[in-house]
């Protein structure tokens, strides 16, 4: 098979988790190509393809390797023109970045003080000592303490979405009838938690619930496939 | 002319201040297209053309009236394809719809709370009548006491924009190498506040004051053309 995305899991290599990964696949799935999933332990990212990166997604397309999820989506975009378009344009392509940055500063910065120690419960010992040290420096605190105030967290979450949910009341998708892959990347994010966490973090009834419900069903339910983190 | 532009301004009709008229000025000036740009007040705005629409900006386009800015934006990508693009594609145009939304939840929410008497104190006693009103029926306060708490909206300001300051270090403009009508929709709220207001809302040195700088400069300075508010 020419097409290889390396993703991350925990323990359980059939519960990938990284945001990051679940856009690149979301992108290939969209991009109606068949690929091969491997998913890797943090700790292993470092034996892939002879250490080519030192994070993943990464992609192996043929003589290609392409690492960072946004790259990733370029590149497909650029390699396979014929299928449908990942970005709509330049305009939504460079409107994707924006998106991104809204992501990373809202959803992902609201997201690690609730699921942090969910992610280290679901990982081997080797990956949780990595995962503890990194994090750990990072936040300046310990992984306990960064989860301090998850429940507070848990309840402010949904005014983070505020823009993505009046935005939906105007067209179903970031792409606009349909979706692009501005939403596989707030896609990732909501992911993420729901594969590693039992926090509920959208209440019923919640558009932007609705939408992520719609993602979840997109190229046959591919993000689907990995039930949804239980007891 | 073919074009007029009907606008928002105060007592002073040479200082059209609504964020969603400077977008419209923004998307037409990006078309390069002449326009005669006629600026009214809240309680004329019943008045113009025959009573068209209860808001503004309004466009007069030949025999075509088109209200709303984002309605504006679509009518001039449509009917002047040949000149340069406010969306770069279909996925750009659906992207807005999230940076407008964004926008709105985001900066307009809390630019109210600095600059409503700012506003007030800039129009026509008429005017200010209306105004007060309206929006104290939306707040469910005074005015005065939507502002109270005025300088910690300032200080607070800078970190709304994160996503904008995130995705510069990358590009520009929320256009990529060059502004779209997304950089306007953010523009918009920022004119709003500059034409209206004192209040310095972002420190010297910071990426989003430059990028503003910058959409200041674009098409001749035609938002320049209005000096900042003086004491």
């Amino acid at each position: 098979m020419a097409l290889t995305l390396y993703t991350l899991c925990g323990i359980d290599p059939a519960r990938p988790f990284s945001p990051h990964c679940w856009k690149a696949v979301m992108a290939l799935a969209h991009k109606g190509l068949a690929f091969e999933e491997a998913p890797v332990p943090f700790t292993k990212i470092a034996e892939i393809e002879g250490g080519a990166s030192r994070t993943v997604p990464l992609l192996r397309d043929g003589d290609r390797l392409v690492a960072d999820s946004f790259a990733i989506a370029a590149h497909l975009e650029e390699a396979y023109p014929d299928r449908p378009s990942l970005f709509g344009g330049a305009g939504g392509l460079a409107a994707a970045r924006f998106v991104e940055a809204w992501s990373i500063a809202t959803l992902h910065a609201a997201l690690s003080p609730i699921i942090l120690v969910d992610i280290h419960d679901r990982l081997a010992p080797a990956d949780q000592a990595y995962f503890r040290e990194t994090r750990e420096n990072r936040f300046g605190k310990t992984l306990e303490e960064v989860v301090a105030n998850r429940d507070a967290g848990i309840a402010a979450f949904p005014d983070r979405l505020q823009p993505l949910r009046l935005m939906l009341g105007r067209q179903p998708f970031l792409g606009g009838e349909g979706p692009l892959f501005s939403d596989y990347i707030v896609f990732g994010a909501l992911q993420w938690a729901r594969v590693v966490s039992r926090a509920e973090l959208l209440p019923e009834g919640d558009p932007v619930r609705d939408w992520f419900e719609r993602c979840l069903d997109l190229h046959g339910g591919v993000a689907r496939r990995v039930p949804a983190a239980a007891a």
